[in-house]
């Protein structure tokens, strides 16, 4: 059975970038790259990250356990249109994905084949077209939502995700791009509730998988006032 | 060496309570309060914490371990004032603290003595006042600040946390109070830096401990680039 996952790294108070670099400064330069590269440093510094990247060293680590695992369960990817745009150059002509990517956008583009089993395939018909086309061709692996953030957000919003790991990095960054934010749309004394699914960590990182449940009211409980 | 801890229930996304309740309508039919039950449920169903209120049943787990050792851990503890308004009836003439409570208010008031070893004192110059205060009688013990929300992100704020354990609730709520916010205060490509102490789990709660090393500058790490 194909799930949908996603899975991403943030800081403690739960961004994953900084604030949105806009316009043509460097981006390597902005805030926003400055707490992205923060919290994937672990990521980074891992062996399984490095190889699918075609980078030399690295570390062999539970975290790099944890990459390896998740890059061999995913099937296909759905990604967001600005996360492709960006990877697209350092990305090169064999990403690391080595699977079919459905990339969601408003412009209609040819698919792009590339080395190594990785396609580009733009989708224009929303978000959940693009988890269906995924899925179809996910080979019964999983459907893993690369991101960015506001994508896995749309897509936990929309009911269509299964499974969510947090790769929580110890640092607090007080502002930025927040993964999980107003607008998921929920509506007053409703949440989306979880159920734990793993807990792996080491110094530089926790890594917390949950299954979806879905929304559900929040129901008062006040047995702490009735005894 | 007395250290100054704080711990905190909040749900995925950070949340400790649903959005602020104003004015005199009933706060337990509050989306604050359905939130702050909902967060604070793991709580309320752990044997220690029913101890220490001196209510029946409850159950002893993991949970319920880390509440007991909390409560032990703790000599003296430092209050916000709307926690403590909130708390003086509720917590009736022997309150769960066992022990010197400062209770930072811009609003003089003799101290209140309780059952139990519960004190409440009344400190008007300050957080830093507070703590001092609470460090010179915790007795070797630490100093926990109990809540709520907005103090203890003054105090981290202040460089004045050297523990922060958030007990993380597998429930995304979207919108409220949130522990770690843009008033912490910090600049752009800077962080607060942190190292976990200790991770435990059930499947209502993860418990995160970490020591709070202190803000520092986000540096560019772009190995990630470079290969």
């Amino acid at each position: 059975m194909t799930k949908v996952t996603a899975q991403m790294s943030v800081s403690l108070d739960g961004f994953y970038a900084g604030p949105r670099h806009e316009g043509d400064g460097d981006w390597l330069a902005s805030a926003e790259a400055a707490a992205f590269f923060r919290v994937t440093r672990w990521a980074i510094s891992a062996m399984a990250w490095r190889e699918r990247q075609g980078f030399r060293g690295g570390e062999q680590s539970v975290d790099s356990d944890v990459i390896r695992e998740n890059f061999e369960a995913a099937g296909a990817y759905v990604m967001g249109r600005r996360m492709a745009d960006g990877g697209e150059e350092p990305w090169g002509e064999e990403p690391p994905f080595r699977a079919p990517v459905f990339v969601v956008t408003h412009r209609p583009r040819p698919t792009l084949e590339r080395k190594g089993g990785t396609s580009f395939t733009y989708v224009t018909d929303g978000v959940a077209s693009a988890v269906e086309q995924a899925k179809a061709v996910a080979g019964g692996k999983d459907v893993a939502v690369a991101g960015g953030g506001t994508l896995v957000r749309q897509v936990l919003a929309a009911g269509l995700l299964d499974e969510l790991e947090l790769h929580v990095v110890p640092v607090v960054l007080g502002t930025g791009m927040r993964l999980l934010d107003a607008e998921l749309g929920l509506g007053e004394k409703e949440g989306i509730e979880l159920t734990p699914l793993r807990v792996l960590h080491t110094a530089d990182v926790t890594h917390v998988r949950y299954a979806v449940k879905g929304r559900a009211p929040l129901l008062l409980d006040d047995r702490g006032r009735n005894g």
